[in-house]
């Protein structure tokens, strides 16, 4: 249990999942929660402070769209790094979301990543990014990761180039 | 002590004191308070236990800026209403404190008004008028700034007619 | 009938039909009203000063997109809190109508609350929220309505372990 | 007194002189007002109702800020042709004012011009080009106008051309 | 033939049909032209040379999207009232359309109504109260217009009192 | 003569003596206007036609503000490349001009760089790339500059370890 | 081969397939390339100074969305002039991609065009602009195009003459 | 040297300032750079992969205004954590920096923090958490810095109520 996924409602995991992917195919440990900053502040807080104080926990993904305070109620009881995923939403796209996240005042940071399906992502491999700098295995899998994304690059170039061949 | 007045940083004070001054014309008690959503987390989690138990206190008055998560926190201990000010500051004028305001999901809300000065105003007469529900006192002093405010601009307007009288 | 639920149009029933169902199961009485600031303003004027004089309304709840002046005129003609739901409406999302509420100027403040579907209950616990403090069983209910909220995110958390159980 | 010219608080009239200052220069007559459509309501419907059935008064210029209501509230009393200037105000710029003026429901019509200073020029303009209508000197007026400001850029021109000739 | 509704493309027709539906249901005679500022700029400014010169025609009604310049371009060739639409489109919504539109510089205004559908409708009623001012039949027919707009409200809120009557 | 300088207003001069500056610097030759789209629109169309049909003119490169318009209406007429610079303005900062210039109908393109002074200084070395593509000094110039750029981020890294040195 | 068309990713080929397809239009060669700014950045560079020293390529159509920065690494590595769609996707519609493009640093431009479809096209046309002021033949076409565009549109109006006719 | 900071530009030193003392006053080792994405690329990927291979950098901090594209060339090279500032600049604020950064595609994340000044010292702290998860000494520290910023909300707290005492 290296990251602590945790998303603000249920509704969520859908763009939570692509996150639990990433940690999954990297073999990364996470437990995954459903905790509301809002609607259950005290088990935000314990959970914060577990965090905190747990040597297991490294990194912390949180998702959350609207005002998006999840991240911000989790930061202001650990020091941990938190990466939060904006999470889009009508009517204001993941504005709302995005400056609820990034906006905190001087001495509480959160950081965001990408907003929406690809934001799930590129948190868990920002996370991975930070497990890896103390784990050698996992920087060599994200460096994998890399060249393979990188390859898929240049087979599309080709795919592409044989699709225009004609010309 | 009917209104408890929370501002996340002294900083805010500038733009509070328009709420200060507004609940003292009226004579409604107040309690003012520096206490960060972030940096005091407990604090603000206690205070707004402290309100939504104790029988004084009738409304929250609250101002913060950027992602300002205060209100939303407050809101997620107490069911007692929340009058939020987005507090404007670079480079996002208050699109980011009236967002993270007013944005919050369904079953927790913030109620946001004005943003900036004229928000430390309207937020107090905001209070008052929810206090002058069960206060009829307050209720004709209420009436009596509005008549007040009403031959302000009639005023303003027979100023006006003389200045361009000439013509 | 303590909550003066007003909308711009009959259009915005389906978004207040949230706020509507919200009083109802707390046993809130209301009156619903299609009254148009611009289409019927000698209507919302007068309507306005009704609540204004009555004893038995409260809060008024209203729902108004686009240029959504329907809070700005009520408030004009009474001093009892009223609740702004931004109706969102193509093409702006909904920034003009969240602006056109929230931005009154000193002296006849509006609130607004989450915009959208969340802002027609949210509106309701907020006027809720203002009715119960001079009302204790209401105050019970909205404590119980809180604690079955968390119990749901409780829930819903419970389930997801259950879900990624087998990883 | 052709035109009615409203603001909502006479410090908006530093930026309405541009539009009275354009009239006059036309020799255009009008009325200059300050109504708020908040905190005079009932002096801005019967002053609406007054310009509907007068046959004096052809247009009305109103100008307001933050959510500027004005001119919906003239528009709903009376079928008068209003143009209405955006009044820039911190912290939004005039996107308030801009949508709050020109997102009018389907029925009741307001016409925005430029926001700003800018705004009190063309506003005028604007008016005396619906006056020029019925008005042949007037007409001439403001074709002798566009002539002068045409010329006014070829001057720069010339002027720019000199400034550059030593190259 | 008193109105000229312009549109930009002839894929604007949908939305410029509210603006001919109104028209006709006012009986005002119209010319609806498709001229392109970008694609036919010799035909836009001699169109509106020729309403320029007109007696016939009163008032313009341009519809554009994206980077609308059409109202500024006729507006360069002609002092008679140019009301315009925001045609909405992807990604920026109406947004580009609106400033493109009302931010004219000093000297050669343009006024917007509402985007999108509404401002179809609320273009034809504007131009319509600018043929009223000189027009007293139309002026009596735009007070029924409103006074049947004003008792449909009043209609539909009677139906919703019977829709809720049950409870 | 090989670049067409277009401006406004004589206003924009300050930011447009960023590309004069860079055009000089380069010894690309070049004529500087002010005319205005809607002042003087006969103008604009002429010169665009005479850019249109000279084998002297290879760019224009033009600068507007607010409602944009100048880049598109010289763009009706013309097919060489024009290279618009947003002039920045209150209350919208510069999202009316970038707008305005950039979201041209398919079929008549104009090309926006950077808004405000550092575009200045972009559109000229953009219109800079374009003549150099059949000029080989002018490539190697540009080169040059490319170099010396880089050289001057050298030093500012240089000097800053040395200011951080004692570190 | 006189154009290098770039896409970040294969799923930009339907948008830049426009751009294709007026390029051949024109008959005019090109290369198109699958490349990703952050996927395969020593490609980027290595391609983009390809483009630099060949004698082939003149201008650099390039199309990405989000945090839209191909233009810029392209531009960092060549001065050939860089034309940029940018790539409209949820859930900033194209915001997020023109601010990358156009908001280059002073120094090194990149040009943007219409986002999204009918950027596609604008993007060709704008690059065969640039192409035809050394290629007469093309310039040609490109009066050709105009003019057909421009007979488009009257068939347009014709054909709306016809539709109306009735009336 | 645990941390690389690298700005764009020197003159964005006045906001990296707050993040290189936070660096100080936790004494964790940085090294600070002056390198452009755009005029010394090469320089760029250079130390990007100096980075990446190198087993003294584990963060870094970047500092971008404008099309901020910094962090994302670095991140194209190097899979380290990557903290960046959105530098703020006319006249878009820090909207075109933040989303520059923070939309960056799947695969190559970058993490934005608080714009502008406040986002000096919060990438910063942010670094220093990450350091911290195999630093006690630092993990210690941290929670010292949490603590005093803590005390000095309180102290902010306990002043108001001496300066509030007298009512």
């Amino acid at each position: 249990m290296k990251v602590a996924v945790v998303m603000g409602s249920k509704s969520d995991l859908e763009l939570v999942r692509g996150a639990l992917d990433t940690l999954d195919s990297f073999g990364v440990g996470y437990c995954a929660r459903v905790i509301s900053a809002h609607r259950t502040p005290a088990e935000a807080a314990a959970f914060a402070r577990e965090i905190d104080e747990s040597d297991e926990y490294q990194v912390v993904i949180c998702a959350a769209g609207m005002a998006a305070h999840l991240g911000g109620v989790l930061a202001s009881y650990t020091t941990k790094p938190i990466v939060a995923i904006p999470v889009p939403s009508a009517p204001f796209g993941a504005a709302d979301a995005l400056l609820s996240i990034v906006q905190m005042p001087p001495g509480v940071p959160v950081a965001a990543v990408t907003a929406g399906k690809a934001g799930g992502k590129n948190a868990a491999l920002y996370a991975i990014g930070i497990l890896a700098l103390s784990d050698k295995t996992l920087a060599a899998k994200l460096r994998d990761f890399r060249k393979k994304q990188h390859d898929q690059v240049l087979a599309a170039d080709a795919e592409l180039q044989k699709e225009l061949g004609g010309k």
